[in-house]
Parts: C-alpha cells; structure tokens; sequence
C-alpha cells in the first residue's frame, strides 16, 4: 500500500485473514462461502473517539492486533488491489491473544 | 480453544448448554427444533463499558457463572470448530445459581 | 424450580396467572384465545437500574407482588417445564392490591 | 372493581366515555364506528416519573379528571368484566374542565 | 364550545381557517381538495414543556395568535361538531402577523 | 406577500431559485425535469433554537443569504400565490457568497 | 466555481477523484461500472460542530486533503456543470497521506 492511510476518530482500517481450513492459531474458520471471515489484523488505528461534553478516549484496539469481527457492518474499501475494511472501534467483538 | 480470546468492553462469550433432555440443574430445555437453548456459560467476559461522560463500570457477569440467554441477538462465532456467541452484558436475562 | 435465578439490572420474572373464568380476586379474563393473561406475580426481581451517570435505583416492583402486564414484549423462558416470563420494571403497568 | 388497581410511574387508568350522541357537558362524539371515544375520565393515577439523574416529578393528571385521549396508543385491559385503558401522562392531550 | 379545554404540557388547540379562495390578510390557499389548510387560529395554549432536568419552559405560542401549520401531524378532535386540532409548539412553522 | 411571517425557533423561510439554465452567478442548474433546484435565498429566518439545558442559539443563515439546499426535506407552503420552503437552519448545506 | 461556497458547520464539500485505471498515488480503482469512486478532495471545509451544551468543535478534515469516503451517504450538488459532494466531517472515513 503506497499511501499511508490515517482513519479517522475511533475507526480502524483491517485486512481480513483468508479463509484457509485452518489458521496458525488453530482458528478453524468454516469454509461455508457465504461465510465472511470473522478474524482480521489492525493494520491503522484512528487517534479515538470524540464526545460532545470535550472529552476524548483513545481507540482501544492497536496496530497489529488480530480481532474477531462482527458478522455485518464494515465498509469495504480498495486500495492499490487490495480489499481492507473500515470498522468503529466499539464494533470490535474481541481480541485474539 | 488454543488462542486466549479477550472480549472487548461489557461483552461476554457463551458456551451455550447442549439441547439434553433434562440438565443437571433440572431446567427442562424443550425439544422444539427451532427453539434454541436459553442457557450458556461464560467462558470469558470483557473489562467493562465506556461511557461518553469519562464512567466506566464492570462487567456484570463472570466467568464460569451459568446464565439465562435472550431468545434473539448474540453474534455467532465459530473457534476451533466450536460455536461461541458473543453478547453484551446488559442482554443476559438472569443468571442460575 | 431447582435452581435459584436471579434476574439481572431491574428484570423481574413473572408466572403469568392462569386463565381461569374469573381469579379469587374477582379479576375476569376475557376468553379470547389468543388473548394472554395479563395478570402474574412476581417470582423473583433484580436488584435494580444502572445509569451511565453512575447512578442506581432499586426495582419498583417486589416479589410476590400481582402485577398488570403489557399485552405485548416480555421473553419467554421455560425452565422445570414451567413457562416464565422475564420483563424490565418499567415495563409493567400496575400493582394489584 | 373489587381490587385496588395502582398504576405504576406516571401511568394512569382511565374508563372511556360511552359513545352516546351528547355528553352532558356537551361534547358531541362521531359516531364513526371506527373511530373510539377520545374522552375518558382517570380512575387511578400513579406516583410519577422517575429520571436517569435521580429526580422525580408528579403525575400530570389526578384521578377524577376529564381527559382528551389521542387517537391511537394506550393499553387495553379487562378488569371484572369493565375495559380500562392505561396511559402514559405524557400522552393526554388536554384537560376538559 | 361549553367545556373549557385545558391543553397538556406544550400542545396548543388550533382551528384551521376554512379554505377559502383568498383569506383577509391575503394568503392564497390552494384549492387542491387533498391539500389541508396550513393556516390556523390558537384557540388556548398549554402551560409549557417540562425537562427531565427539572427545568420547564412557556409554551412558544398564544392564544389569539394566527400561525402556519405543517402538513402532516397534529391530531383531529372532535368538540361539540367543531373540529380542532392538537399540536405540540415546536410543530409550528411560523407566526403570521 | 401581505402579511409578516415570522418563522419559529431555529426555522428558516426560503425562496427557492426559478430553474433558468445558468443563474447570474454562473450556478448551472441541471434541467432534469424531477430534481428541484438546490439554490434559493433566506425570506425569513427565525431567532434561534432552544435546547432541554435552557440555553438557546441564534439561527445560523441571516434574511438575505443565498445557500444550497439538501435534495429532500423542506415543507412546502403557499403564500399569495408563491411557493415557499420552511426548513430548519441545521439542515441548511452552504452560504453561496 | 465562480461563486464561493461556504459549508456550515461542520460540512465539507468534496470533489471525487475521477475513476482511472490507476489514481497518481498508486489508488487503484475498482473498474465496476456502479461502484463510486471512494476518494475525494476537500475543496472547502465548514467552520466545525455546534453542540447543545454550547460547545463547539472545529472540523476534523482540512481543504486540500485527500480523503475516503463512505460507500452511501454524501448530498450531491451541481455546480457550474461540476458534481460537488457534500459531507459531515465524522462520515469521512480516513485521510489518505
């Protein structure tokens, strides 16, 4: 990826793991097509949320974390032939350790 | 499951109880194909909720406690070939003792 | 019922009377089919509401209470081949006295 | 009604007004079949409302009041045999003095 | 009308201006037979609105005062085969002087 | 237009810009037949808006200004024989200067 | 554009990239015929939120960045035969340095 892509507030960019029978990690994802993949590495992080009281927080999932996804939402975007998707840091189920 | 998954926010992962005739603790699950079991364990569960106003508060459900589903809602998720769901704290019903 | 189940925030379970020609207390339900009783009591409440502001608030109805319900919402849960349902404070219209 | 009804919050119960062709105080109902009376009189009124940040407030209409009642919402219940509607304060329209 | 009304809150009592081809003060209503008249009299005015903070507010509009209405909204009542009807304040769109 | 209007809270009165196919200002307007023009200019605009915390905010568009409009939203109303369009300020797009 | 355009509050008005084969940056473009480009330039930026609290907030983005863009929302608007977008800054997905 040539650019650097800043998101912005709480959002983060995030490459989608492909769909093999069986990750590194044992995360066996189900190859039912339709099935999105549901794990994803934080490839940008935006600075964090901003409130209308002032206050702000950081975003709380990090460059280079692998994450479990939510089944729906997350834009799609294409960069230099590669698919990334943008999701709010809040729609982020879990953390994979 | 061989990756430590660490739910975010006030979010918890299900192991929801199999369809049995009879549990242990005598809760009767009815048989109807459609109906989907009302009671999981928590396997793990997130730091706590954020608010906007700078609050924040525990997770009102521990790990290891047997608890009472909503009928809908819970995000399905598939780890080492074995269904988790994902809810938020403040969607459990009750909790069985 | 078995097991002990403590109702989460301000849920209270209901066991909904039933549909006799007329209750002792003089309270006639129409015979419509597919009308539900709206009279229970109250089986077992939660300990209250959290507010993101920090704040708490007990439960405003007691177990052991008869109450007026809603015509529709409450979540149905079978537990000891008994139907119960489980309902926020808020939404319940009345005490009987 | 041989059990004492007490509407929780700032619910009120109210018996409608026949649809007779005048009212004594002379306000005429349509005879539209269709369309309900929308003069009622509150036969029980709760304590209040009760908000996030702790405060409370009285109920806005007191019990023996004449009210205007929207077209739609309100709760239908059968107590011993007579139809009662329950409200919220918020949704009486006018006072009729 | 006999009985004095007594709006709720912020609601006022408005009695559309027949439609005529042209009004007094010169505001042409269309003849289109679907198209209401958007023009009215405040026939009486609620005290105000009231805040979950406590806080309370007159009502925006007065009794006498010649205002248009939006399209859609306000609710019909029928009062001694007059009809008027009930708008909240912050439903209307100008004052006509 | 004979009679004042003097629009409510934060609500501006515009008259929209006849669709020529170049206006003054060089702002080429599409002549597809079903998009409505986005320009017109502020005939009224009302002092301000009034928040739940007491606090109120002058209207943010002045009598005078021309501006864009979004493509829907806006109520249409007829005044001798001209179309005008009440809308909020916030939904306001731009001042063209 | 010969007239100057100013977003209010917190607007900007973007102009999309064409839809080459391959943008400068190295951006390559989906050729499929309904997908919208999802890079833009801000041409002009609003002077930032306005909150009921009475706070404000200046505009997160700046004229002259280069920004992605949601998939769906963004008002069009027609200037001087040019197609010009208008979006809230917090709908702009990322900066792209």
């Amino acid at each position: 990826m040539s650019r650097r892509i800043v998101p912005l507030l709480n959002r983060i960019i995030i490459q989608k793991a492909e769909i093999p029978n069986k990750t590194a990690g044992g995360i066996l994802l189900p190859e039912t097509k339709d099935k999105d993949t549901q794990v994803g590495t934080v490839i940008a992080a935006g600075p964090g949320a901003m409130f209308e009281n002032g206050r702000t927080r950081e975003t709380i999932v990090r460059q280079g974390q692998s994450v479990l996804l939510p089944s729906y939402s997350g834009q799609e975007v294409d960069i230099d032939n590669e698919k990334f998707y943008i999701y709010k840091d809040t729609e982020i189920l879990a953390i994979l350790e």
